[in-house]
């Protein structure tokens, strides 16, 4: 059995412990939080410090992005596997680097952007890729709650409650719906104002909608739409399409846990989804998935 | 530049001929045919023996699936990589031990069982495995002609053409519509009852129409529609689904094309592609994908 350590308890630490919980080849070691103290979670272990679990093998960072790369290199020099869900695009490639190195020299491996996007959707844009060199993949999300955006509406000044829905237009073109429960006196014009021109909404078709209460509008389902049209060869108009529609942290920790398997399974270094073989996601042997999937 | 050479030039074999040169990193070597003499094909050497080809890093077996095993060994045997598209599924495992041995004996590379169902298929139904290890995927084929149901039905005696196409009824479940153009004299009834007979169509409802011209009804069009819903750690009704609409030998051959460039990239042995990294089959650097993939 590998033991398994959920590093933060947010959402997607939650729904990680529920998912080693269900893995037939997996105990969970515990959970690490920075304020464990006085903390119990029924049947599960809550330390501060991960060396409190005893022995180790993956530690899951369910962490905010921006703590990623300070965290999986702390984790990977104190000797354990890392994964996490890393999601800003543009860094990979450098967190890839950073990391790579940490973890040769540790000796370990680190799988980076293993959510579903990046993640399995990286997989099957790749393999799309590879089926039809030549033309034009789009990636189309949602209906549904994009985090990233509805953490950027929530530090705006006058917001006391957000949520950010990506709605797909076609072609890889979003429209963006914002909830927003303003605290009192705040004024939507001008919050809807500063909204559409933070960073995260300044490209996109933005609509604010103010809201009495947040929580009647929430819904963690989210989706995908991929299609790639192009050529095989030299045939044309080879036409692939990869729907999916999920609950958002439940399959990002899902995807995490599966890669913890295939991190045992790696030779030290850090990868994306990609660069890893998609049995060594599942549990057992090679052999009967190779009898029962291919 | 990789040296690809072309075994056989049926439907598949033509096909790979043409992804061969749209490949950036390849040439193609030359086409093997088991009687060449005399055949040219305009800026293509064909020959009996593929030592006339110079050197030559990979062999694209584009053979009868009864024949892979057989040639492939051969040709790992005389010091090249193989590529196949190994298409009875039952058969895989036994057909990956045997060439996993010649492969790690010979130092060279065998990827089976490359096409697109085995193939990229077996890719998508592992990774949704991986979002959802519980649950259940259903593979609808169709509407198109099956290569295998096809060459059954111009076996049996009566026979003159045939085209067997494959028709989705959901679930997984199939109907096999046979067109067939009679030899003179032959009855209709007798034809569809040993049709009906024969292991191939058995088990599926089976419709036997015969045509004037079996011209008439080619298309070599054919599609997927892969369906998983299943459970993401705790959390029920995860949906996923793989569609695509492709020309058949087209894709085959360039998923065969996209393995030739991985074969390159593994340790000496046998691989299906669920067990080959997806960025492994395409062109360039690894970093490349990764930023813009990933």
């Amino acid at each position: 059995m590998m033991r398994i350590a959920v590093v933060g308890y947010g959402n997607i630490g939650k729904f990680a412990v529920e998912a080693v919980d269900a893995a037939p080849d997996m105990e969970l070691a515990g959970v690490v939080r920075r304020k464990a103290r006085g903390e119990t979670l029924p049947g599960i272990q809550v330390v501060e410090d991960i060396r409190a679990l005893g022995p180790v093998d993956v530690a899951l960072l369910c962490v905010p992005t921006r703590s990623v790369e300070e965290t999986a290199l702390q984790y990977l020099a104190a000797g354990f596997h890392t994964v996490d869900s890393f999601d800003i695009h543009t860094n990979i490639p450098a967190l890839r680097r950073t990391l790579h190195q940490a973890a040769v020299e540790a000796g370990k491996v680190a799988v980076i952007s293993s959510g579903w996007d990046p993640g399995s959707d990286s997989v099957v844009r790749a393999l799309m890729q590879a089926c039809a060199p030549s033309g034009v993949t789009y990636t189309n999300f949602g209906p549904g709650m994009s985090m990233g955006h509805t953490v950027a509406v929530k530090a705006i000044e006058g917001v006391e409650g957000a949520l950010s829905m990506t709605i797909p237009v076609g072609s890889g073109i979003h429209r963006r719906m914002v909830y927003v429960q303003l605290k009192p006196g705040a004024k939507l014009e001008e919050v809807a104002a500063k909204i559409k021109a933070d960073p995260y909404f300044v490209n996109d078709e933005t609509h604010v909608v103010a809201v009495d209460d947040i929580n009647t509008v929430m819904d963690r389902g989210h989706g995908v739409h991929m299609v790639r049209k192009g050529t095989s060869g030299k045939t044309d108009n080879q036409r692939f399409e990869f729907n999916m529609s999920i609950n958002n942290p439940a399959l990002t920790a899902q995807v995490m846990v599966s890669c913890a398997r295939a991190a045992m399974r790696q030779k030290p270094g850090c990868y994306t989804m990609i660069e890893i073989p998609v049995v060594d996601l599942l549990p057992g042997d090679r052999d009967q998935w190779v009898a029962s999937l291919v």
